[in-house]
């Protein structure tokens, strides 16, 4: 009887009441499913049934969540808040393992079931950022799926010995190569740019490069990556996280960028800043271009926000691009499902016959009623077993 | 006994436990008070005690809450909505004095005390707007004080017949007198704005004019409403709404107009809108303007979005404003408290003695966690008497 169940009276992404048999862990049948022996009957309650969020951007080493309430330190630039949190991270003993724990929960409780975190690799940690997410990845492993982003948050080219780090985070466990501001943080593009292609190469695993940059010197950094993607043919291996130049209004910069993002089938994570340049989502899903999204830092050194919610976070992307239209806002929903598990190279999700049975019922009228309401979850299943309920 | 009410361990703005005594509805004693005979006393709990907060822009005349969900229908043109909401009022019979009703119990369920609300007058509905929010005003006078703009929300010189609707609206109990794009809608800004003025000055009241447009056409409305102000010394006595032009970032376009919108002590409303240019609230807030938010439109046929938490706004005027310091995301909140009592001219509001006792308990360990999980209220407190518990 593991992993069975039969939930009854859900609304499969907002259509009309049904039951839905889940065996092993598998959705097994969508319709008139009865009850079979031994099998735990589940009620929905008329509730929305919609699959696992996918959390495709966040940092688990490095959340303050429940280490009650600290005051902001760090000045305004990114320098600024890279230097206070590597102060910090001792001073506060954020302890990599037991927050990532704590935000795991709270992810989970939130109807996430996957995440992909980035995780810091660099030389006042070193690798015990990866020790620690690795470790709470095995303890919460029944209730959530963890990929981890060897990310190099300091810099890799100005800092010496953090290549040597990231090498040894891969073979650690590392799912997938980072980057960060090859131009802004490390100041020599094409060092950072071919070492972390590099690694990527020789590890075949993919790449999420952090790209704060905007303007031209973004449209620089990201020509760059585009240029290896294409070199390399790494061509749907390739996420660029936040690209805020990306939202930049000049047409014949960015045109080009997002031709060949499309092309290359380069993803695109963005958290949907409120007050940043933001890349542009609905024109991107046009251009048939992967997007995906993330909480990035949960009340964390580098700032106070956060709940872990990706119904909230649909909300946030469908307000940052001026969605009104209900197909706009499932748009945006659509990016905190199905766009973070493509980005992931999820397999078996979604709410059809045969997916893994990770599935969120939400108490609202309609998929958009449940963004912008983004109510506490009724219930979030992992694998076809309960794991939070309301 | 009637509105006296002793509040125990209660942390005044984030300050250290204490208690509260209210008498007859006002703040009489913060302090060791001890219970009275014939006082009822509330635990606290430890919890934060902030101000009522201030919902100073919404339309209480035709949210769509409660309603079922209604899928969005308007065209993406500001025309578009308006035409729009024009039909939709009349096929979906959405009843003004009702939705008042709902609207008003949900922001004081959410902690809001009072509300300024635009109210439509046009020739598609006339005064039934406000004759069904001055009805739900009355109705609900005892959790919520609201204040109206009479606002010709299709236009003034466009709209034959509307220009004395709006006198009429003004008669029948508006407290100030609304506009609304005299480019961009009006296309005759000289004629709308010389009739609002006019309308303002002739009762004695105030104004809070909607500004959505952006840019150069946004700058020139501007500056004739700075002229009008200058010209008939109305200092203290315009609001403009949205104001989207101060987001532009030619700072010689706009560092003018900022120069004389604080000279002629002009307020400003914003809603941190994330997708559009926005006001520099800081900036704004140190050149000593007075700055307050809203909820514009809840859940309404312009847009899905809306919850009525001014607290969640106040988050909102964080993010979209880059605010991270504890401080700064402080300001946000006071926007949303002393900022709109100051813009609607509140007497005796805030939390001191002698205060009137419209309170707000969060359980929060900060005035800034308080902003950023925005938890349901506790308890919320209009004139003494207690009016929701979470």
């Amino acid at each position: 009887m593991s992993n069975d169940l039969l939930l009854t009276n859900v609304r499969v992404m907002g259509g009309a009441a049904t039951n839905m048999l889940i065996r092993a862990g598998k959705i097994a049948e969508i319709g008139a499913a009865t009850a079979a022996p031994g099998v735990p009957t589940e009620d929905g309650g008329g509730a929305l049934l919609i699959p696992g969020l996918v959390e495709a951007h966040t940092h688990l080493d490095k959340s303050l969540w429940g280490m009650g309430w600290r005051v902001h330190q760090a000045g305004p630039r990114l320098i600024d808040k890279i230097e206070t949190e590597r102060r910090l991270k001792k001073e506060w003993n954020i302890d990599p393992a037991r927050q990532a724990g704590r935000q795991i929960a709270q992810s989970s409780q939130m109807g996430s079931t996957h995440i992909r975190s980035h995780v810091d690799v660099d030389d006042a940690v070193g690798l015990a950022g990866m020790e620690g997410v690795l470790a709470a990845r095995e303890t919460h492993a029944d209730i959530i799926d963890v990929e981890i982003v060897a990310f190099p948050q300091s810099g890799l080219m100005c800092r010496p010995g953090v290549a040597d780090l990231l090498v040894e985070a891969m073979r650690m466990g590392g799912d997938v190569v980072g980057g960060l501001d090859p131009c802004g943080i490390d100041r020599d593009p094409k060092g950072q740019l071919d070492m972390i292609f590099a690694l990527a190469e020789r590890t075949g695993k993919e790449l999420d490069i952090h790209l704060h940059e905007a303007g031209t010197m973004g449209a620089f950094s990201t020509d760059l990556i585009i240029e290896r993607t294409r070199a390399l043919g790494m061509k749907g291996k390739v996420t660029i996280s936040h690209a805020f130049c990306l939202g930049d209004p000049d047409a014949a910069l960015i045109g080009p960028l997002l031709d060949a993002i499309a092309e290359l089938d380069i993803a695109i994570m963005t958290t949907a800043p409120a007050g940043r340049p933001a890349p542009p989502v609905a024109k991107l899903r046009s251009m048939g271009v992967r997007v995906c999204s993330g909480s990035d830092g949960i009340r964390d050194t580098w700032g106070p926000y956060g709940s872990a919610d990706m119904l909230e976070r649909a909300m946030f992307i469908g307000m940052r691009n001026n969605f009104r239209h209900d197909a706009e806002v499932e748009m945006a929903l659509d990016v905190c499902t199905y766009g973070g598990a493509s980005v992931m190279g999820l397999k078996d999700y979604g709410v059809a016959v045969g997916c893994q049975a990770d599935l969120v019922l939400v108490d609202a009228e309609s998929l958009t009623h449940a963004v912008v309401s983004h109510p506490p979850r009724r219930l979030v299943i992992k694998r076809g077993k309960i794991v939070s309920r309301a």
